[in-house]
């Protein structure tokens, strides 16, 4: 009996073994996951634990003090409006905790009146008003939500709204029981709320204002990348040899390509964060959407750009007859949009980005001169188009280039944006005159 | 006496006209608000009148039957479902409702259990222990929130979780009255989705797939719309003559670019909806986000194009070389795409897309050699720039156009589109040949 009892045991061990390998790699995949979440934005962990926090501080204000509640369910309120409140961003949670607040006092209000002007009509009148009212204030309010304006702004508010009255005027009891139950509702979903905006604002805050100040700038930036980097990698005479890897620069911008929703989301919700940092209440958010959107086009141009990196590329014999006017144009507007998108993040005047928009509009007027000098004369057209191309593309994008710099420099002036040192020192290079001297003027 | 008494009633009834006045031009503009609102969506009204008759519907059922949900108070839950899981569509409904009687469910049973151990610890021993589960639960659920792929089908399931955990949890009753009161909560919420859902299937249901199956086609049109138009646009020798408010179908392409997030929603809904239409239960959603951004692409390459339609124009003589190829590829891009569009449309195979591809291919070519014949000899360069750019992203275009419908035939191939009559008839026009004649091949 013993030989098959010990196989037994050794089968089992080895199933166990293998279940417990299996639950290890599926524990150290989860936590890979779970790291990989937490590395994309460590503010992340601190939303989660903060979340955590309010709920138990909400528990423990209702153990210590049960009767502060008034009667014990109404902890459920308290939590509800907790959890469904508190969001990453202060801008957020302060949005749906006055939405919250608001539209549980309106709501409460109209179902006590509604409820009140029902029981005059009698038992059976009764169903029948409370039936028409709850009715015509779903299905207005319902319909409401769908105007743009308001569902930007007001969405959960509409909804808490709904609810509130229908839970009011359905309620079974009257008269001032019902009154004393609203009240209470109201009290603890204002206790809720001032919980998840206070723990939201007083640790570590997440302001969405200084995100999209971010990403805007950050947006720039990638545009820029791509366009410091693109005179050196289109005017290579080398067939590619470096691998991919290295140029990761060159596909940055594609992010800024559908960043639009995300853009004007958050600027309707960084309209409610009061005064932190340097930003004011009434910071002039509309005007990062335009330079967002004027971003966007010039990442549409880069996009057309971008093509003629990789295929159908002219000959080098022809392509380098434009090599120099036109790398000066991809490099001068690349810096122009570094030191708009440094402009932002420093929230400092600065002249330097006119300094490289005037280098780069230089540099294109020497472009269109060398064009029409015909440089390819009797060469196959069908070769230098992309060449061609490319220069048209680069023209256009200097007149995006200095659009976003006078954005930018828009943004400076409303947002009173200090006045400091040139971040960097500029030089204009102007074309040299048919005479053959240089003058050189440096911008301190 | 008379005479002022006369006067206070004259200024009475004047204040009481403008009164009237002022309110109706406010009415109004309220209801011609309201109706522009509907016109954009008329299924809009439809919905508003859903989500009332849902909630009256809980009122009447409340009404002739309180014994049936067991205690009074606990309509409030299944009004908070109704409300809260009816949305417009279908799929959200679903999505919505599931989630929420799933996460009830699960939050439920877990709150139990977490209370059943932690009153095993004695008095003090209870407080501690559900503080830590009610953290541990509130702050790893709130993190996985943050994960892209969780988040797109399963959010509102999370907050759902963490809520009904935390109630249960936190409750002051326990044992037997705490499981029948979990029971009698789900059971509300069982049934206030299920006449959410009800109500939104049965009546003029919603479907979101359908609608992104109609704007994946849609935008193919606008681009379409464009290319058709663009020939002769261009190619136009007077001045701009007509105003520009019967252009629209120049500038319809721009809704396509900032779609992405809008497509990305709607699929992930569209995975909720059960068989409706000729749509199967795993209708191949992830096709759609494909063409959808294929023609986004598209549409880029179209925003680039169509700076040149209004400013640095070449002049008319050296345009009117390329004249010819370059109004085919757009004239039969711009048919590719109405073809595939309507294939979508009509859910049918087709092969007319592919034969406006091999025009546009074949145009694309005769384009190409036109330009290998130097059409510019002696132009200035800078002049025939803007000309030879349209030429080269006019045979970007075509690469493009013939991605689109090939995803399209793929489409039609894994949704079991059905073979059908051409919807329209094509015609391949090759390039005439050395020889001069012309050969027309009529395809059925």
């Amino acid at each position: 009996m013993a030989t098959p009892n010990v196989e037994y045991t050794t089968s089992f061990t080895h199933t166990l073994r293998t279940m417990v390998k299996k639950l290890w790699t599926k524990l150290v995949k989860f936590t890979k996951f779970i790291k990989e979440i937490g590395q994309d934005d460590p503010r992340r962990f601190i939303h989660s634990f903060k979340v955590g926090l309010a709920v138990v501080l909400i528990y423990i204000l209702h153990h210590f003090r049960p009767s502060f509640y008034g009667f014990g369910d109404n902890i459920i309120w308290a939590v509800l409006t907790v959890v469904i409140v508190l969001e990453l961003s202060v801008g957020a949670t302060l949005g749906k905790g006055f939405n919250r607040m608001l539209a549980t006092w309106l709501g409460g209000a109209l179902g006590v009146a509604s409820n009140k002007i029902a029981i005059l009509c009698g038992d059976k009148g009764r169903v029948v008003m409370t039936s028409i009212f709850v009715f015509v204030i779903a299905e207005r309010v319902t319909f409401m939500r769908f105007s743009p304006k308001l569902k930007a702004r007001y969405d959960y508010g509409m909804i808490i709204f709904i609810l509130t009255f229908c839970l009011v005027s359905l309620s079974d009891v009257s008269g001032n029981e019902l009154l004393e139950m609203a009240y209470e509702r109201l009290l603890t979903i204002i206790i809720g709320s001032s919980i998840a905006i206070t723990v939201c604002i007083f640790i570590c805050p997440v302001w969405i204002g200084k995100d999209l100040h971010n990403k805007i700038a950050g947006n720039i930036e990638k545009v820029a990348d791509f366009l410091e980097g693109f005179g050196d990698e289109y005017f290579n005479d080398t067939e590619n040899s470096e691998d991919e890897n290295n140029k990761e620069f060159l596909h940055k911008y594609k992010r800024a390509l559908s960043s639009k929703n995300s853009e004007e989301t958050m600027a309707v919700l960084a309209r409610w964060e009061p005064r932190h940092g340097r930003f004011r209440f009434r910071h002039p958010w509309k005007e990062y959407l335009k330079i967002g959107n004027l971003t966007r086009f010039c990442a549409y141009k880069v996009e057309a750009l971008s093509v003629y990196l990789h295929n159908s590329k002219t000959p080098y014999e022809y392509r380098s007859r434009i090599q120099e006017p036109c790398t000066d144009i991809s490099m001068e507007s690349g810096k122009a949009l570094k030191e708009a998108s440094l402009m932002i993040k420093k929230m400092s005047k600065s002249s330097s980005p006119k300094v490289h928009v005037l280098n780069a509009k230089n540099a294109a007027e020497s472009l269109k001169s060398v064009l029409r000098t015909n440089p390819w004369e009797g060469a196959d057209h069908l070769e230098i188009i992309p060449a061609s191309t490319v220069a048209s593309l680069l023209i256009d994008i200097v007149v995006c280039v200095e659009q976003i710099c006078e954005a930018v420099e828009e943004l400076a002036s409303l947002a009173n944006f200090v006045p400091s040192e040139s971040l960097h020192r500029g030089v204009v290079q102007p074309i040299s005159d048919s005479d053959g001297s240089v003058h050189v003027v440096s911008v301190a």
